[in-house]
């Protein structure tokens, strides 16, 4: 499956989301929502808008950072602390199926924006919210990032070389997670409220979604009491696996059952391995990975890692190169896969931002909109909320929007 | 937000999932959908049932690794190669409203489940898939793993130390978040069936999903032509923010954006540094790095991880332990959000897994049930299908169930 016509309507087509959220964690989660039909309302303050807009590689006067998690979205500001602001927040949350915010927690309450008055007044709506630690228990107030989330999530800690220190992964993972689990917890609410009328509180946090994905890690710590070890790129407990020399390079191979490793063994005409007892099973071979690896390197370091992609391929192994962003990028299927796609941003020009993981045959992701200048929308908005035209230019001169 | 008592119904209740995956991307995602309500039957090979029974930490003949993907799910043991096997599926997707595949792209089809075949048979039916590198394209057919998909996604590119390799995560990373865009992409696919009565096929990609985690390293890489240095701990565009040594280890320390910068000198009693030339902007900090890194260790170093830590939190700097799994799990934080769980296995004793990232406060996360045996609940389904007790049995003797 690939991406979609422009003209298509998406799943969540006819769905208004008004976004109080910044920076990354919920920007990326109601960019999810928008790429697939939801109508996104961002919400910024007058002035400097989301902070984002001034970060990264400005491009002719265009942040492609904040293009890369802002598509999608019409632009309203809303100084919302006014009293102005809080009663126009108000009435669009009226017609709202869903509210996004990635405040601290307490800064909803002190804008009047409690859960039970969320609740009270509005009984339909999905509130979407993401945070560092949760909004209960003893780190709630603490201010939250994503490398601290990493750390503290036990996430760094399996991670990086054996004899090295605890590694971060670079993209804010813990961020991009809690926004995917977030968007799930959203649609699933919705799903509910299809059916029941009544929305939901939805609640994600950095540290939570990356304990969340911590699988067999997990497992193996609760199984053993023992602190899983830093691996680096060999897997815990599977070998061969890994990056292995070639005549030009690494090749990343991974056999990942005894079936693929015989397959494996075969295409480098070794299979008499198998019959060598330090070699014979699996729990053989991590005793003696270092001399197996010796062993395997010897062969692959004769030929390029072209050559053992094709050869190992067609023998139906799992194998690849370690892509730098330009090879991904230039790679053919992640063009057939649309991974990449531009956006027309009349006079910032065409933006080039990351494509749509999540491809559907029927109600496709699409880019409906681009990404909006700051208040590109407030007008418009406005206008469809019944606000008259001298009051919009009354409140632009007070600052409110 | 915390959990759930459990017998609150989920949002997804009344969603009946006929789950066809194995291994960890779809057993993960069918999981999130079953935490949340949705009523899985997972179906397995009679004999020996997903490969990962089998597999990880077995403790008193449980594999505590499956526990960590296959709760809330109802084990149907069905051979999908028999005629009597395919049937009896087609029974039991006449009643469903999701269907989860992870096979490789072609799998489907030799089954007579082609994509027309199931839009025409089953037009309501919400159909997810999880596979390598997406179902089109020219590495359509090659077999996938967690750690090729890592490779050629660009995301181990760019991590690891600045003078090192690139660095795999540990975690299954392309699995885990494959499976929860699969998981949103389902939803929202269910969001709109509500509202127009048609299903859709939603696919993801264990490359996909990483290539848009790339965010601003993606941005970056589009606007400079140059591929994103891998810089280990330390942040790409900010400094101060990475891993500081204190008297007894080091503390990870992230102020991200100036004011945090500021509120981070302070605590350390060093302001005076924002007046030297070097060090009085971001850019300038970048480029006289180690310089900074040096006189700030000189402070960090006199007193120890509990004090920094506690000290920065009241100063308002995200700061925070780099924690082992231990360490993680042990955390009053962690305990609070109960992101450890035990799951009542009976004879197998009490098995812990992690919790639910996705907090809910009117219908929330639960364990519904627990990790089935395999083919626990084979005849209970059949019986509810209606198939009567003595064709169960020639079934059985027959080797289809």
């Amino acid at each position: 499956m690939t991406n979609s016509p422009a003209q298509a309507a998406g799943s969540l087509e006819g769905i208004r989301v008004i976004d109080l959220t910044r920076v990354i964690s919920g920007p990326f989660c109601t960019q999810m929502l928008g790429d697939h039909g939801a109508e996104v309302i961002k919400i910024e303050p007058p002035e400097r808008g989301d902070i984002v807009r001034s970060q990264g590689n400005i491009v002719n006067g265009f942040s492609w950072y904040f293009a890369q998690f802002n598509r999608n979205k019409r632009s309203l500001t809303l100084d919302l602390r006014s009293e102005e602001g809080k009663v126009l927040l108000a009435r669009l949350l009226e017609e709202a199926d869903v509210l996004v915010e990635n405040f601290r927690p307490g800064v909803m309450a002190k804008m009047g924006l409690d859960d039970e008055t969320l609740r009270e007044r509005y009984p339909r709506l999905v509130v979407g919210r993401i945070n560092g630690f949760g909004s209960t228990g003893p780190y709630r107030d603490r201010p939250a990032y994503d490398f601290i989330a990493q750390a503290m999530s036990g996430f760094m800690g399996v991670n990086g070389p054996a004899d090295g220190e605890p590694m971060r992964a670079a993209p804010p993972i813990s961020d991009m997670v809690a926004s995917q689990n977030l968007a799930f917890g959203i649609c699933a609410a919705l799903v509910r409220r299809e059916r029941s009328g009544q929305g939901d509180i939805v609640e994600t946090a950095l540290t939570n979604g990356l304990i969340g994905m911590m699988g067999y890690l997990a497992a193996e710590f609760f199984a053993t009491g023992q602190v899983p070890a830093r691996t680096g790129n060999d897997h815990p407990m599977l070998y061969p696996y890994g990056l292995f020399r070639t005549s030009d390079g690494e090749v990343a191979i991974a056999p990942s059952n005894d079936i693929m490793v015989e397959r494996f063994l075969r295409a480098l005409d070794m299979l008499h391995l198998l019959d060598d007892e330090r070699f014979a099973d699996n729990p053989h071979r991590m005793r003696n990975r270092e001399a197996l690896r010796e062993i395997l390197t010897r062969v692959t370091e004769q030929r390029s890692v072209d050559e053992w992609i094709a050869h190992l391929n067609r023998a139906g192994v799992p194998c690849g190169r370690v892509h730098d962003l330009r090879e991904t990028f230039d790679d053919p299927q992640v063009q057939a896969q649309q991974m990449k796609i531009e956006l027309d941003q009349g006079k910032f020009g065409r933006i080039p931002t990351t494509g749509f993981p999540v491809k559907m045959s029927e109600a496709p992701a699409a880019v409906h909109r681009g990404v909006p200048e700051l208040g590109e929308h407030t007008r418009e908005i406005l206008r469809e909320l019944g606000v008259e035209e001298a009051e919009i230019s009354a409140m632009q001169a007070r600052g409110v929007i």
